[in-house]
């Protein structure tokens, strides 16, 4: 890969960067950020476990004074807020003396919103914000709960050709091989909570745990959509809706079955399509996705944009975003 | 595109020439023929419409002396029989004395099978057989009539994210959009006869046509899978294996509905799956394949290759071929 040079570029490494933070920074946004000198890096951090160190303190400590005159990349506007936990970040880097400080998203916390940016200013710093729709995946989160009060919803499929997640009898291992198993374990990995409905957590018992090497003690909190009784460890909520009260999850990744993806799509509560599909024909299985209420098929268009593909053995993966008015 | 070199390269140059003889050369195949002299290309032909000339007597016509000590790049091995329509190309070819004949697939022909090769070594020339996927597949519906005694089958599904070809209520218009239909019209014409399921054609009224500019004389047969009357201008018949007495049929494309479709991946008669995809999720709607008799899920994989991928406008096309025993 060609080193980055354009601001966008560098703001789009820094987003990569970020992804590191993802989900153990929470109830902190994973944020990334670089300092570059001379086309060179000289610092780089994430948000660390629990939040803190925020990503600028901890690029700003690996660049010393390397960082004064520099230009540095941040995928979140600097925090200008006093915490018990660290100084604001603004000030951080008022006192570091860069020469720029690039932007991908203005944060819409209250507490900051516009005034790390004034901040910066009022210092003498350059600051650009350059929007960025790798910028805004990466803090998808952060910004969904910020805009909707409510965790980023991303709904899992693992179908056949034709739209099928078992045969009418209910076999359902396996539609998709190991390579698509193995990303699927990536996914849970990132997500704050894993969601089922209660059908699906009494047929199959899933364990929802992430079997990735190195990553078992990332296994996410496990979320009930039921009516019943809670099991052991397990939160339940009884309607889509109820997300909103999962205060410290930023990521919420559904996994079925058919009816609780359709009562997520339904409300307009999902904001990330994940497909898996596998190279088969099953014919009258049982299908994807139930009942969502649409009315006209003109009201389907519109809504969901592919913005990822991948090859996973003769598997095919895509996603797709919900395009929701407001949204880059 | 840089100049092709090699052998497969030079061949799979020549079966996309071939692609030009479809469906108008029937009832003979679509054979494409290169003749090449120091890299250049100094000949070319395909079966012209009715199945004459032949691949190799147009190329032959066009390169005339600069033949001899050419290679010559033909996709299927030249006939060795005598027909009233025009001399064996095994002996068209023999005259000409090229240094070299590239073949893509021996003929399964009776009446050459070999014989066409064996003609051209005893004439001093060399032989090379080169198979290719790229040719069987511009063979498929020779090959699959003489392999298994019926037309090459390729089945149509148009569907949402989540199998889907309608709403319940049946609306179905628009599942896909313009490119997408247009890259249907495209498929019809080299079809060489289109078959629907009685009950879409009395649902729908299909026109089952050919609206491409310049293309609308090449509007294919029409054929209804049916235990009724035929209407005017349409043949039944009344099972998939029926198939087997549309005699002037190389390709058959299958455009539904889902029992129709159902009925043919049933009984094991698609070849290719072609399908259309559009970012639009339906729930509840109706299914784009019937009951096809799995009953098991071991024995749905292994079948389906994908072989084709596009993008038409927002909807992906990908193509799958049904991997048989003995097929490269």
């Amino acid at each position: 890969m060609p080193a980055p040079r354009s601001d966008a570029d560098w703001l789009a490494a820094a987003a990569r960067l970020a992804a590191r933070g993802r989900p153990l920074s929470r109830p902190n946004p994973a944020v990334g950020c670089l300092i570059v000198r001379e086309g060179r890096v000289v610092g780089r951090g994430w948000t660390r476990e629990g939040g803190r160190p925020h990503a600028e303190a901890a690029a700003l400590e690996q660049a010393g004074d390397r960082a004064r005159g520099a230009d540095v990349y941040v995928t979140l506007e600097p925090c200008a807020h006093l915490s018990q936990r660290g100084p604001a970040c603004a000030d951080l880097l008022a006192d570091a003396a860069p020469a720029r400080v690039v932007i991908g998203c203005e944060d819409p916390d209250p507490r900051t919103a516009g005034e790390g940016i004034a901040r910066l200013r009022a210092a003498g710093i350059a600051v650009s914000l350059v929007p960025l729709p790798a910028v805004e995946d990466s803090l998808a989160g952060y910004l969904t709960r910020a805009r909707f009060g409510r965790p980023h919803v991303t709904l899992k499929l693992a179908m056949s050709l034709d739209g099928c997640v078992a045969l009418a009898n209910g076999e359902s291992r396996w539609i998709t091989g190991e390579a698509a198993r193995a990303h699927v374990h990536a996914s849970r990995a990132r997500a704050d909570a894993i969601l089922v409905g209660g059908e699906t957590w009494r047929a199959d018992k899933p364990r929802l745990d992430v079997r990735v090497p190195g990553l078992g003690e990332r296994s996410p909190k496990r979320v009930l959509l039921s009516r019943g009784v809670a099991p052991d460890g397990v939160k339940v909520i009884n309607s889509p809706g109820a997300i909103a009260r999962l205060d410290d999850v930023q990521y919420l990744y559904v996994e079925g079955g058919a009816e609780t993806g359709a009562s997520f799509l339904a409300a307009d509560l999902v904001d990330r399509l994940e497909i898996y599909r596998a190279p088969i024909v099953i014919g009258d299985g049982l299908r994807a996705v139930g009942g969502i209420g649409l009315e006209a098929l003109a009201l389907a268009h519109g809504r969901w944009t592919l913005v990822e593909e991948a090859r996973l053995g003769s598997d095919r993966f895509a996603a797709y975003r919900r395009t929701r008015q407001g949204e880059t």
